[in-house]
């Protein structure tokens, strides 16, 4: 991080090698769908048969959810200076409600395309001409789905969200005598405790249609940004994870944000934000979206006080129009908007212990105080929606007030922006425009319920978009663990989508092992909220991965956990030979002494008496001493009447 | 790892180094009992003040919960061939209810004692004669309980408990004109929901005897480990962690094992169990111990079952007894002892995805079928008890039927073992035996509080000591996190011990770096818990943390921290210079883009105006436009009423 960057040319830029490796075993599938062009990928992961000594069963491919676009497919050809196929390019063309632009919109676009000193660093692909929604039309996904339609994206989004779950089930019946017992197996899920969520064991493109339409889930897909491969965020779908990438004025090129986002999605960024504030964000952020096939979040005041010089209260309505069109044409897909830092809250914020952390929040909380009004956000909010409308860019309305320590958390500060919040989507939707909420921050776990439960009534669902939240405040290096611990319980509670922490939070930029540490703690979390909500399938993975380990299939474990390198990695540190891959034991207890092997033998044993593993049970019982039997067959006994 | 160990030479072992330099700005002090030999160990803290810009305030050292015993303390003089001193010697004389034996009760330890070979690895210091209860005597902490005896171990436990937070709160008090303000500050909690504990704003010598009378908290503290600093284990009281350390067949020497020992200390792990498999597990034993200021746990079936040459079947009461009674000489505090695995009980893991995975699950579900009867475990049940309290050894109830997958949880195996634990736990108490429950395993969140609860119920309130548990099992390399959500949540709920997972659990042999990652995600995964517990004071910490990091007194923030090394080192990545050490700004957002400089900005604009801090809020709702003050001075308006 330390060394001075490489001055950057774009003519060699080249993909980061690291992040296009195809996974050990993984292949890309496509799941094709209504019509041709519909083609949703996943990654299925093969898996070896079961060893003979555990019943030789064939164990089929497991499929996941597949974050990383044509990166990782060997078929693609993969090449940054040219970005993307736009794979969205003619569903869009097809709705006849948009036009292409014969130039950029926005001042600030124009004189950036014009600035020849640029050249050298510019994004060298084919120059997009922008495109916008014609006069009077409202290119959003919640407006097709008001009006019942329900598009490509839709579909895809409903396809992508059941896993190619049923393929997985038949394979699984064919696969042997045994199949409908492993189907039933592999399948068993223990009931969710949902909260209130409504999760259909079949996701249906019409039932994605009606969640966009009453506005409890969004698919953030800027007709700008064809490139990106659909993908929802809602409380009654797979719970998503965010990872920021972004230069700051003390670090960073254009290339390394750039491996960083193909680095995020790799190991399952379901959005990127593009949090750069340093020079060049206007290039950096053309770099990203035009190679990335995740949604691009930004936060567009960042870029408006940097055309500022740093100096809040010169900040104008004017110039932050402009860079919202601005990125808009590039195709950002969501914008974090801090409309609800309303004046009247901000001396809610002094007697805090940490005031405001949020860099969105003290800037606009600078502004209101130095103008005594409520920020050009607040006033000029449908106007904004207008702007949103014309793209399909996605609100995240900012908490700014939201607590930066446990001290502050669920104030009055926080509270009363949140409400603002809801009001403001209210706003949003009578224009059809997607919304999600931003949310802390620091709150100790027993406080969670009540942030995620106001959010739900005052927000009316809109999406829930959390960061973290930090359990507590004592752990600088491994906030990455505090937050995620109030990540999966916001996320069970029904928080829609996480934004990770990373281990440098508070205290440095993060590198590449950073975000991969994080993302992968964040998809652990969300996760782990999936099987606590009762999500259909969810824990198809978890069983799929038990029944490897626990048959020694080293390299299955390893291949269906999150993060296959790091596991592989830590085995063999112990047990480096590839002999010990298809060991049955392991370094924890070692040859001679291993709990898996005796169980193993107590199975055995079992079906040595004649017992069939489906009566083992019942037999079990049979077997029992004469007391047991005196007492009716109960399972449990009390001590007292056991000799 | 992987190096051939060094042949280990007892007159040549050293502690290990890193684990004995003090913290940074770190001291350790003495709190003072009833007796002058009533030494309370705790870790203050030193801070720097306040920067003039933030109010020149003076930060008194925050006091800390302190594990590491005489290590890091400059005083003391540190040889591991010598031992620790003896603390709770005199203590333990003083009752005259035990006398010192000639030798070793036990043939074993005889026998290893008497062998020439053994010599060179032998811990070398002074031989003990092991101490018992005279005939007929009780030495248990919980029979001096239920006797009205408040013991030196229970002063120092509440001692211990309380943190010296009146000196804290006094030290505030007196720093200056703002004295009470910021001590109200500090001070300020959210209130905690804790389930149905009962935690009293300050814990007296009283309370520790009466929580340990009733069965709900124990003091690990066997007699002949008189160099232990006592502390307490039980709901009411401070959620503790146990680290896991032992070596196996594979790997691992004596000094490797007291290295993890000290090394697991310093960074906060409350017990330590020698889970040690392979050769010399004896000698590894007596060297920990002798060294450790913690309570010791073990699983003596290991050892029994290395003597029988890993034939579970060829276990015996007697082989079992002389384990027991030779580890009770050594000193082990408490026992994992898995009495609650039924012959009836074993069928009901034949249908599991992953059987039996507790080891001591598995060789006692072996020996059963074997043998076709209850094991001796259970059916000598009372005559451990009778071993336990002739040295105050603490029953560590196994839970030898835990679920090894999320597929397995909650399920009949582990919920009717759990029922026969608190069954045997009646037993125990009968006894005045000290007796905590383990608990598992893999459990998804939302059943983790049936687990919780049901082990309230039924084992009335004894600790419940759990591994994790992990919330999902797709992560291996990374089930720190996947069980420290899970440890988070059960200690919230009401669990008293928090057994840690390092990231290498199901793939290795945790190193020194892994021992510390688990541990200081269980700690920090405690501190959550205590904090959504609403434990008096637990919040202390957080809230000083989070003042050094507004007032950029980074130096503070690190040291207040978990682990100041690794923030010290994040930190320096990004900027390596002293001279950032004490910058008005981070990394995260450069020097000219600060939100905590803008909130900074803010509070001066308000005081500008006239507004004190404390007077702020009323102020700034008077400073409000017409409309506000029109709607009645409500802090939140709707937005129809704002013009």
């Amino acid at each position: 991080m330390n060394a001075p960057a490489e001055p950057f040319l774009a003519s060699a830029a080249q993909v980061d090698q690291a992040a296009i490796a195809p996974l050990p075993n993984s292949r890309k599938i496509y799941v094709q769908g209504s019509r041709p062009d519909v083609q949703v990928p996943m990654r299925a992961i093969s898996q070896s048969d079961t060893p003979a000594s555990f019943g030789a069963e064939a164990n089929p491919p497991v499929f996941v959810y597949d974050c990383s676009g044509p990166y990782g497919d060997p078929a693609a050809a993969i090449d940054i200076r040219s970005g993307l196929p736009a794979l969205r390019q003619r569903w869009i063309e097809e709705r006849a409600d948009t036009e292409v632009l014969s130039g950029l919109s926005s001042a600030f676009g124009r004189e950036r395309a014009a600035d020849q000193r640029l050249d050298a660093l510019r994004f060298p692909g084919l120059q997009r001409q922008p495109r916008r929604a014609r006069a009077g039309a409202n290119v959003s996904q919640m407006h097709y789905a008001r009006r019942g339609l329900i598009t490509p994206e839709m579909e895809f989004v409903a396809i992508r969200e059941n896993l190619n779950r049923q393929q997985y089930i038949d394979s699984l019946r064919r696969s042997g005598p045994k199949g409908q017992r492993m189907a039933d197996m592999m399948l068993r899920q223990h009931p969710g405790q949902a909260f209130g969520a409504s999760l259909p064991a079949e996701i249906t493109p019409e039932f994605v249609r009606s969640e966009v339409a009453r506005g409890r889930a969004i698919i953030p897909a800027n007709i700008n940004h064809p490139e990106s491969e659909p993908m929802v965020i809602g409380r009654n779908f797979l719970v998503k994870i965010n990872a920021n990438i972004g230069n700051s004025a003390l670090g960073s090129s254009i290339s390394e944000e750039v491996d960083k986002m193909t680095w995020a999605i790799r190991w399952g960024g379901d959005t990127v934000m593009d949090l750069s504030t340093g020079k060049n964000i206007h290039e950096t952020r053309e770099w990203i979206v035009r190679n990335s096939p995740v949604p691009i979040g930004t936060v567009p005041i960042y870029q408006a006080l940097e055309k500022v010089g740093g100096k809040a209260e010169e900040l104008s309505w004017e110039i932050f129009r402009d860079t919202l069109i601005e990125q808009a044409e590039q195709g950002v897909d969501y914008f974090t908007i801090h409309a609800g830092v309303l004046l009247r809250y901000v001396p809610l914020t002094a007697e805090r212990l940490t005031g405001i952390v949020s860099r969105g929040g003290s800037i606009m909380a600078k502004w209101c105080l130095a103008h005594h009004r409520e920020s050009f956000l607040y006033t000029h909010f449908e106007d904004i929606c207008d702007i949103m409308k014309a793209y399909d860019v996605a609100f995240s309305l900012g908490d700014g007030l939201r607590p930066g320590s446990i001290y502050d958390a669920n104030d009055a500060a926080q509270l009363s922006e949140l409400r603002t919040l809801g009001e403001l989507t209210q706003v949003a939707w009578k224009h059809d425009v997607q919304v999600m909420i931003e949310g802390p921050g620091h709150v100790p776990m027993q406080l969670i319920k009540e942030n995620m439960d106001l959010q739900l009534e005052q927000c009316a669902e809109a999406p829930f978009y959390t960061l973290g939240p930090l359990t507590t405040d004592i752990a600088p290096g491994y906030d990455h663990i505090t937050s995620g611990i109030g990540a999966a319980t916001i996320g069970w509670y029904g928080t829609a989508m996480l934004c990770y922490v990373t281990p440098k939070e508070h205290l440095g930029l993060p590198n590449k092992q950073d975000v991969k540490e994080g993302i992968i703690t964040y998809k652990l979390a969300a996760h782990a909220a999936d099987l606590a909500k009762g999500h259909p399938g969810a824990q198809i993975r978890d069983n799929a991965l038990s029944k490897a380990r626990f048959e020694f299939r080293w390299a299955d474990q390893f291949n269906l956990g999150l993060d296959p390198d790091k596991a592989r990695e830590f085995h063999d540190e112990t047990l480096p030979k590839d002999s010990a891959k298809v060991a049955h034991f392991c370094s924890m207890c070692g040859p001679h002494f291993c709990s898996m092997k005796i169980t193993q033998e107590v199975r055995d044993y079992a079906a040595a008496q004649g017992v069939t593993e489906g009566q083992a049970l019942e037999h079990g019982l049979q077997q029992q001493s004469q007391a047991f039997r005196q007492a009716g067959g109960e399972v449990y006994i009390p001590l007292q009447r056991v000799d």
